[in-house]
């Protein structure tokens, strides 16, 4: 199966768009993690990095059959410093073993060897020499385009070498994404340009009807520029921020789809890991809950539920 | 001391604007250090990671008092796994400890809380409820700036807490650099627009004669990009990678850099790390004499040597 199809499998699978961000937060974590470590502030790097993995490797089973797609936020795994990392290490590789569809949220971006180090290491495994190590192994990699083409290619063969792809990104979920993305750039806006170039760099793998292997970020608080996509670059599979806490409204969401509800995927990552307060003895079962509602929330709007 | 004071004066005491980038490679390394880590194709990614590490602080030391600033560049200690990130917290810690100037090469970019936790684990130190727990303490990162201005003020209220820096990339090295950079947007180059905001982020510590610490990153294959930033923001530090192995000219530098030969510091890494075939059992002398004809080199160009 090429990457298109392996995404859409995903999503079918578990009758949701939704995909779950996994961006563990000290000061958020269930008390009971935290007991151990320090309590209310930690006594070390290792006791977060402990309760990471730990609030990680719960939330996997307790979204387990509610979403197929997961995407871990490297960035809070290093604030926990390389303890952290191997945290996240062990938390891609439970993630796998489970069978989710992983996006590796790393938002790289390099030229010629320093990007294939990068898109090694997230996907296929890093070469030295004759041999292959596996290091994050995940499906699929965000990735910064400003640097141009050639700084995207070594990213996309990569991701070929495993089936696996990228979301590019386009339009950004946060308020100030507009100063360099909305620029007027020799007749659109430059995350269109952007755009128009993730569409060329994809390919689809069994015929055109499928998902191609290079996608896009945009932000669920960018409405018209979800249907804009949805519409000049149907092959183009979405990564959707910004939803729930982020305050995306579900109903910006519906232009996001194609027909039976495939072509996006959701992220919710605060709503879905925090919906308690830290003392809260029934944190699993509200993670359970908010995990459940969104999959359902989503699973009618992108028309999923009815197909 | 402001951040730009403490470039200008990392390159006089060393009186030269090089800036030696660190990108271990293993099938670039000396036998020696491969000999007992499985010779030609290593035997784990420990074997890599301890090689790596071993090979930087060798570099550290053979460069001693030749170069003032170091540049690890994160994507290749990251391909060497969760243990070559571990092996470069103890180079960054190293370098520190040495007095080196520290550029972290990460070209990291994200929104809010995310690049918060980017921020704190590149500069300050990672924080966790009242407690900050140092990861890479890095001078200075590199920042792509695609996400907007409030993707980019987490880093710099981040570096302004340690006296730290930021370069943005403007212009970058590569041959397709320009795809996105060189659009023309509202009127002038993208670049020339992600230029002017970096100009504006910026802020002197004590008065308008020093560096603001928010700094550039424009190529060394890029000349007449290097004299417009000298030129229309004389404040802007500058980091010049390109010059060297990339095909940078030693002449399309001299704009770069200011009265005195302040304001940019020059990359090279290849060119520094890897004079040998590796084979060769003299490739500490290698290592040493390349770094100080590159010193030279640049001290000559630069103005200065004669200042």
């Amino acid at each position: 199966m090429g990457f298109g199809q392996r995404l859409t499998e995903a999503t079918r699978k578990s009758g949701t768009p939704l995909c779950v961000g996994l961006d563990p937060r000290w000061e958020s974590l269930p008390m009971e993690l935290r007991a151990n470590r320090g309590g209310d502030t930690p006594d070390s790097l290792q006791a977060v990095a402990d309760a990471y993995e730990e609030f990680s490797l719960a939330v996997l089973d307790l979204v387990y059959g509610q979403t197929g797609v997961v995407k871990p936020q490297m960035a809070f795994y290093e604030a926990a410093g390389t303890q952290g990392l191997a945290a996240l290490e062990r938390v891609m590789r439970r993630a796998r073993a489970m069978g989710y569809f992983t996006i590796l949220d790393g938002k790289r971006g390099d030229i010629a060897s320093t990007a294939e180090a990068y898109a090694q290491a997230s996907l296929g495994g890093a070469r030295h020499a004759q041999a292959t190590f596996p290091v994050w192994q995940a499906d699929s990699l965000t990735v910064n385009p400003y640097l141009g083409a050639d700084a995207v290619e070594p990213f996309i063969s990569e991701a070929r070498k495993v089936s696996g792809g990228l979301f590019i990104l386009v339009r950004t979920s946060n308020p100030g994404s507009g100063l360099f993305q909305n620029l007027e750039c020799q007749g659109e806006p430059l995350w269109q340009r952007v755009a128009r170039q993730v569409g060329a760099w994809g390919q689809t793998h069994v015929d055109s009807s499928t998902l191609a292997d290079v996608g896009a970020v945009v932000g669920a608080t960018q409405p018209a520029e979800l249907a804009w996509m949805r519409r000049q670059l149907p092959a183009v599979p979405l990564l959707v921020p910004g939803y729930g806490a982020q305050g995306g409204a579900l109903d910006a969401l519906k232009p996001a789809f194609g027909p039976k509800g495939i072509g996006a995927v959701v992220n919710s990552s605060r709503a879905i890991l925090f919906p308690f307060k830290p003392e809260a003895t029934d944190w699993r079962d509200k993670i359970r809950q908010a995990a459940s509602h969104s999959a359902r929330e989503l699973a009618g709007i992108s028309g999923m539920a009815g197909a």
